[in-house]
């Protein structure tokens, strides 16, 4: 398969981590790298001005939210996906079947890609938390409208033959099996595409995973079959958090001939599960492809999964936190894990702060406005806040990522993880 | 008075037009000119590097609710109005009065500037049209959250000594008068102010409207008092739609040694009225001080009073209907005043249409998106859309500025208007 090379041009001597370079037809892609998320065609409350001005290598969009809306065959008529968005960089998208998961099981279970992280005290504030963003969405300033996190319909059936989907959109069922998946990823004509598979639920058990690991494994072989040659595919290990699954999933999988390798599923109740799940898996792969981790992305997880080899991840938690009035600081600015990394720009404390959200940040936001500033237009629920806000965010995830790779190149993975995780 | 110099560089031998230059301490406005507005001290939906992108010459904010929130005093102590919104050009600011009209009588009566142009069954689409909206901002996805055009209560309460309002923010009630407006302007510390006036209503009768256009004189000679005098100050002239007060108004007004004069308050029951008064108006003006009529600002008017002598108007029109789905678009793209020159683009012809808004139109979003990227946008609720779609009404409306200017220093203006309102 020639529609991707992958080279590692450094590799730390203390951990795993390594410095890579993916080349797609579309341009490169420096690894590790966080791949910004454009669920819908777009990077939420941004245009592709602002992504070249970020300097954002590549995107991700959602394979199963455009096949709805507003259609891959549309897509497809309309020059496809880099056109469409006005990107003419490496595209990415997933498959579809993660939307199994969050559109079924996780929908009717209130649960996270990382097991029950909703303890019951979390889920009161996270509740109470959505139901102020909706009060304060009065004048419909762009806040996310969240569901309420009761238990929903699940709306997908699961076979062997693929997965039917009920559309939030219209009501109406659709089917995704690998054939279509592919077929719909081929419309989209994106440059890296991610096997068809089932993406399971941290409250699976034993024999469910196992069930929908096989699955997956048989929706691999026809992906590989019925994929567009012209696209990089990556196949996703499945396993849940079962070792003796994880080891099954890995070697089947990486003895496909994919270009990449993508680790997906539940990943077990914490972010140890997670280490530990990368663990189970990363040892068992062969060093010449890219190695993704769906979903994940948050400045600890970086680091953990860096080190365990992981080179890309896609994560929309720097855009929707951003949207929620996080916005992200670096340890020099106060951020530490404690704090996640980020301040609460709705925070009375703000009212009157003539400085920028992070003093060390070149980005954009940071040059221009105050920390007054941007909580006045989150008050007073402008617009404006949401690109602002999500400028800041990327630019600090992309510098990040730029720090976490000069590190690697410069033989100072671990100082530069302590600098930032150390306890305060 | 020395915070401003206004220079007529040429005038259309046809009609009352001229081409002039506003000079203030941070930068020159070209006229005719539409200043955008930035109610809350951002562009709905930009940042103030689209503003720069744009060309906008300056910008327009406003004194009441900047007020209310976050506080004028705050503003001055983080730098004033040009630091805190990261713009350093010119900023206008209204003086408050305008919000009597607009928390009160009209909010009271459903009415707008011009008179009631709310026809039962236009009402009956608007208010469906918001009631959709509404809906539709089910993800929140920044839709504005009208209220719906019900009778509510008045929220003003005005004597000769000024008007209280009772603030939306907080219920509380606020007091204004000239001195206090002046002094909000001042702490603001924006380049062009306007005088304190009471807007009356076209449904007040003539004494009522008499009794507000004397107090406004009143407070037009305390504005000139108390205002900064680094401050350029705009006096405005009041009198409804009665010929005589008029006439009385721009006397008393243009008697007063003000930089610069407004037209403001009601503007009779059509544009039609509105063009009558301009009459009454303009030509008992003297010529050497920039004249700006006060929230209107579409390209019929535009043509109307900039032939009648208006050289500067603000208008939220260009930016909320972006907001609301319309987009703007040229003669030679369709545009005409029977589609008030702009398509709609949720509609669903444009689902497939791969052309950009308008093919003639230069901005970043015709040159990067397709109609069909837009509508996907808009009916997926997706935050970018506001974003790319203010940008295109407002270079829209930026550049039709500069080919009004260009046509009367070419003295083609008569032409450009038939080519813009001609019957089709």
């Amino acid at each position: 398969m020639g529609a991707l090379s992958f080279e590692i041009l450094k590799r730390d001597k203390q951990t795993h981590a390594r410095l890579g370079l993916i080349k797609t037809m579309r341009g490169d892609i420096q690894t590790p790298y966080l791949v910004p998320v454009a669920t819908m065609g777009s990077v939420r409350a941004l245009g592709s001005d602002d992504l070249l001005s970020l300097g954002a290598q590549c995107t991700l969009a959602n394979t199963y939210h455009l096949h709805l809306k507003p259609g891959d065959e549309l897509i497809k008529r309309l020059g496809g996906m880099h056109r469409f968005m006005g990107f003419d960089r490496p595209v990415f998208t997933d498959s579809g079947g993660f939307q199994a998961f969050s559109l079924g099981f996780a929908r009717e279970h209130n649960i996270s890609k990382i097991g029950n992280i909703f303890p019951q005290d979390f889920r009161k504030k996270y509740d109470d938390e959505c139901t102020e963003v909706e009060n304060r969405s009065a004048r419909g300033a762009g806040y996310e409208k969240n569901e309420k996190r009761k238990p929903k319909e699940n709306l997908t059936k699961i076979t062997d033959e693929g997965i039917s989907f009920k559309s939030i959109a219209d009501g109406a069922w659709h089917f995704l099996n690998a054939e279509k998946s592919m077929k719909i990823q081929s419309n989209l004509g994106t440059d890296i595409i991610m096997a068809f598979d089932e993406c399971t639920s941290p409250l699976s058990d034993y024999d469910y995973t196992r069930k929908a690991m096989l699955r997956t494994h048989n929706w691999s072989e026809e992906s590989i079959r019925y994929h567009d040659k012209n696209q990089a595919l990556y196949g996703i290990i499945q396993g849940g958090w079962f070792e003796d699954l994880r080891r099954e999933s890995t070697e089947a999988i990486s003895a496909q001939p994919f270009d990449g390798i993508a680790i997906g599923g539940s990943l077990g109740n914490s972010k140890q599960d997670m280490h530990q799940v990368l663990d189970w898996t990363i040892p068992r792969l062969d060093d010449d492809r890219p190695r993704h981790l769906l979903g994940i992305g948050e400045i600890d997880d970086i680091f953990e999964c860096v080190e365990r080899g992981i080179d890309t991840f896609d994560c929309v938690s720097p855009t929707r936190i951003a949207r929620r009035g996080s916005l992200l600081i670096s340890p020099q600015a106060g951020g530490s894990q404690e704090n996640k990394f980020h301040i609460n720009i709705k925070t009375a404390k703000f009212k009157e702060d003539r400085s920028p959200v992070d003093p060390n940040c070149t980005c954009s936001t940071c040059r221009t406005y105050s920390r007054a500033y941007l909580r006045h237009l989150y008050v007073s629920r402008e617009l404006s806040y949401f690109r602002l806000a999500t400028l800041h965010n990327l630019h600090f995830m992309l510098r990040f990522m730029e720090e976490v790779r000069e590190s690697i190149r410069t033989g100072t993975f671990a100082q530069l993880k302590e600098k930032w995780l150390r306890k305060t």
